[in-house]
């Protein structure tokens, strides 16, 4: 190797670090922001933000950094450079092309918007009033739109957003696979609703003591082997994870007293995004790969935790005499299979991340047909909150009676992420799929699970998943791991097989997605 | 005013509000590495700490700001600024040649290492292993040597260190100041030891309850005047008080459930501080004026909350039963006499911040002799367990057994702050000076302070001392709100009554300082 070529890569790794500690600071920020920071902090510290990413936008679309690209780029550098610093270098061009068409100071001014939404969301939130975060949400949707035109689009405008969190993904794969799972859910729905038998869900609402209900989140993490010396686990008012930097994956989680059950799949699912990002290879730091492979991934992974392992029946018989004995006052009587039962009833309900497996997806439609609209002008802000409540009823059955039940529960537009919410329920696909094949490769899977020896699970997505971090986008790692694309099919069979149990209904064999 | 002069002010707004913006980062970095911060997080984050400097020093210290700066002291520019303006510029050109001569790399490599240096002494107290900490201390002090041989000095190389923190300061002003103080002090603790009387302090050392200490400084911090909305109190190893931005100023206190009043006058002491920060003008907040005078007379707000007025007999009557109210197990039976005098219980003892009016500042005046001999060459960073141990025998007749309980107690040297702790001793100074004021302005002083009503002591410091920020510079600051430069007399006659009556001592009438 050239000492030119070392020189050029050695920028390069300066500039990657420079932007990662841009972005550390700008996380830490954001976690404060919503986790520990006054009132008073907001006003000054939104513009803070908006500097710090003027500053990374910046030198992201800087000529200096495009000129460097370019020439560790040509075909006799690249050939030179490792199999990481190649995927990395090539990662950095895709993302400055893709802003490159964005002025820094409208970034700026957006993120700084965003940073303010947020709070004021949150208000607005507690306060049940839409519309004093209407204004916000106008100016961050037409900012969307004003970007997506600069940006460039393919066929639907929000294949754009979708492809930011989702890389591949599109408004028609999308379409077909929605539409599949829709069908089957409604028909499952339908059956639940006709059977005989529901499981009784009073014990988790009793009183439970917010104090030994962190007790009862850390036990678990600490279980499923969320390092706490590289993480911490705070209250904010939505469930999150943060990676600040490589040693510092930070989750939150919330606390109802009336609900047990709230905060302990909060917990673990936000563990499962944790696991994931503490667990990326190392040598992968100084790189633009030290991220998941996508939002989608991401998000597997925190549902298979939540959902997969931690709502099945051999982990209550693991995880029932902890909870027993932390509330024993509550759950004396209580037996392993009741929990199980409580914590797997199907309910249709206003509140997306206390919704059930099953009606899940149904909260995830809704949101991605409301944003697909209002990216392409068909919808305005102000018809929200009406349109949320009428599809409310139409999918689910029910209609929220306040908008903070409703069109106000997620952070997620305050923060400008649309594009997002779809990542949920192909976290769910993902999870069945992957699922699949870590049972196969974990012979005495239950048996584990029914001690509380979670390692050998995490060991096998660590290798499988966690470790490459985003050297393959999501289409390539499902082939490497299981052999085929996305197929929504594993997903239904699994809540079909579960709730036939539970529910003691009766199938046919789940039809092939095609 | 011409357009070109206003563009000029716009544009030094601009940099003023950036170099802000960088601080702002800086200080909520370091303000989680020393409360939240998991382990993991220190490494990578000390690195950030690095770069953020460096980057506000590049820019401080650039071409640009030299020429934007030199254009506006023009003079006939100059004229046409506002008054703070013109402070501001001033100020600023002040900062710029003082720090023009360190290479930003070499400060930005400072700022890494004292972020490190942080938590590796941290640990070295825990483990009161002082070798583990030596070598990060060297550096420091290396650098320091570096830094003012580059900088240059008036005098002693010492006074380069001094003026950072009290523009104007001496080291020649100093030792005359400290030679009163010593003589006096040490004269006064003859008297003491030899006294009959001596109040009791078992009634401290019980168990106190960490949780509703905290509800003690709460409920005293709120009596204060502290916004909670523009801050927060948490728990870190060394008490501090820290603006993250102009509505975020956050105090940190730490609890010992064998020591009632550790927490409860450290809390106070931050507090003083706190208030200090949240009640500056305003108007200076785009300005480098909105900063105190100084850190003595920043400390002379600290000391005055948690000494004169916190552990004042009039402050007793108010507070006693309020910490009945909260321990009732531990206080049924205590006066509120007996809780005046056993916080005034005048004891040699190894821990500074926890020492008594009267000895704390030999204290000081130790720590001060060390650093300039430490400054100058003429002793080592390896010979300072050893001559701490040596005059903390000779001045205040005790030696500690563990460098924890030694050289290791304090968290300043770990941040390069050499030149700082005399600014603690003439916090006492001013305070006493300040008071004589405070009571001459307000007549019913003591009854209000009985009553728990501080609002009208808040309002006379707010409009005194708060507001003006670093309009002016401690000495001016004094002799505005007092008629007088700098007089240790004030505070002699202050310990020297108070302590005649609660040790029932005989003296002549203090003597002046000349």
């Amino acid at each position: 190797m050239t000492n030119q070529l070392q020189d050029l890569i050695k920028e390069y790794n300066g500039l990657t670090k420079r932007r990662k500690q841009f972005l550390e600071v700008i996380s830490l920020m954001y976690w404060d922001l919503q986790t520990k920071a006054p009132r008073g902090a907001t006003d000054e510290r939104s513009e803070t933000i908006g500097t710090m990413y003027t500053e990374v936008f910046k030198e992201l679309i800087s000529d200096k950094s495009e000129a460097l690209l370019n020439r560790l780029l040509e075909k006799e550098n690249f050939d030179q450079l490792t199999k990481v610093l190649q995927l990395s270098v090539t990662n950095d061009k895709k993302e400055l092309d893709r802003y490159k068409k964005i002025p820094p100071e409208r970034y700026g001014a957006y993120k700084a918007l965003t940073a303010k939404a947020q709070t004021i969301w949150a208000e607005a939130k507690e306060k049940n009033d839409f519309l004093l975060f209407q204004p916000y949400l106008e100016e961050i949707v037409a900012f969307q739109q004003e970007f997506i035109e600069l940006r460039g689009y393919n066929g639907h405008k929000y294949n754009t957003l979708l492809d930011d969190y989702e890389p591949g993904m599109t408004t028609e794969t999308l379409d077909a696979i929605f539409a599949y799972i829709k069908e089957k859910t409604i028909s499952l729905l339908r059956k639940i609703e006709t059977s005989a038998h529901e499981p009784k869900v009073d014990i988790l609402h009793k009183s439970y003591d917010a104090k030994r209900q962190e007790e009862l989140s850390l036990r678990m993490l600490r279980d499923m082997g969320y390092d706490f010396d590289r993480g911490r686990l705070d209250i904010s008012a939505h469930p999150f994870t943060i990676k600040i930097n490589t040693g510092d994956v930070r989750i939150t989680t919330r606390y109802e007293e009336q609900l047990l059950s709230s905060a302990l799949f909060s917990s673990i699912h936000e563990g499962g995004h944790g696991l994931y990002e503490q667990n990326i290879d190392p040598a992968l730091r100084e790189t633009s790969l030290s991220e998941a492979a996508s939002t989608g991934v991401h998000e597997s992974q925190s549902r298979y935790w939540e959902n997969i392992l931690g709502r099945s029946q051999a982990f209550w018989k693991y995880f029932g005499p902890i909870v027993r004995e932390i509330f024993p006052e509550n759950l004396q009587g209580a037996s392993n299979e009741a929990l199980y039962y409580a914590v797997n009833k199907i309910q249709p309900s206003f509140i997306r991340v206390e919704a059930d497996e099953i009606t899940y997806n149904l909260h995830i439609i809704l949101r991605y047909e409301l944003e697909k609209d209002l990216i392409n002008g068909v919808i305005t802000v102000a018809d929200l909150p009406r349109l949320w409540n009428e599809k409310m009823e139409t999918y689910l059955g029910i209609k929220p009676d306040q908008d903070s039940q409703g069109v106000l529960q997620d952070v997620h537009w305050s923060d400008g992420m649309f594009g997002y919410f779809p990542t949920y329920s192909l976290g769910n696909i993902y999870a069945a799929q992957f699922t699949k094949k870590l049972r196969e490769g974990i012979p005495d899977y239950e048996e584990l699970i029914e001690k509380g020896n979670f390692k050998p699970i995490l060991d096998w997505l660590k290798e499988n998943i966690h470790r490459h971090g985003a050297m393959m986008q999501p289409e390539a790692l499902l082939e490497k791991v299981t052999g085929e694309g996305i197929n929504p099919q594993y997903f239904i069979e699994y809540i079909e097989e579960k709730y036939a149990d539970i529910y003691q209904l009766a199938f046919d064999q789940a039809e092939d997605f095609t």
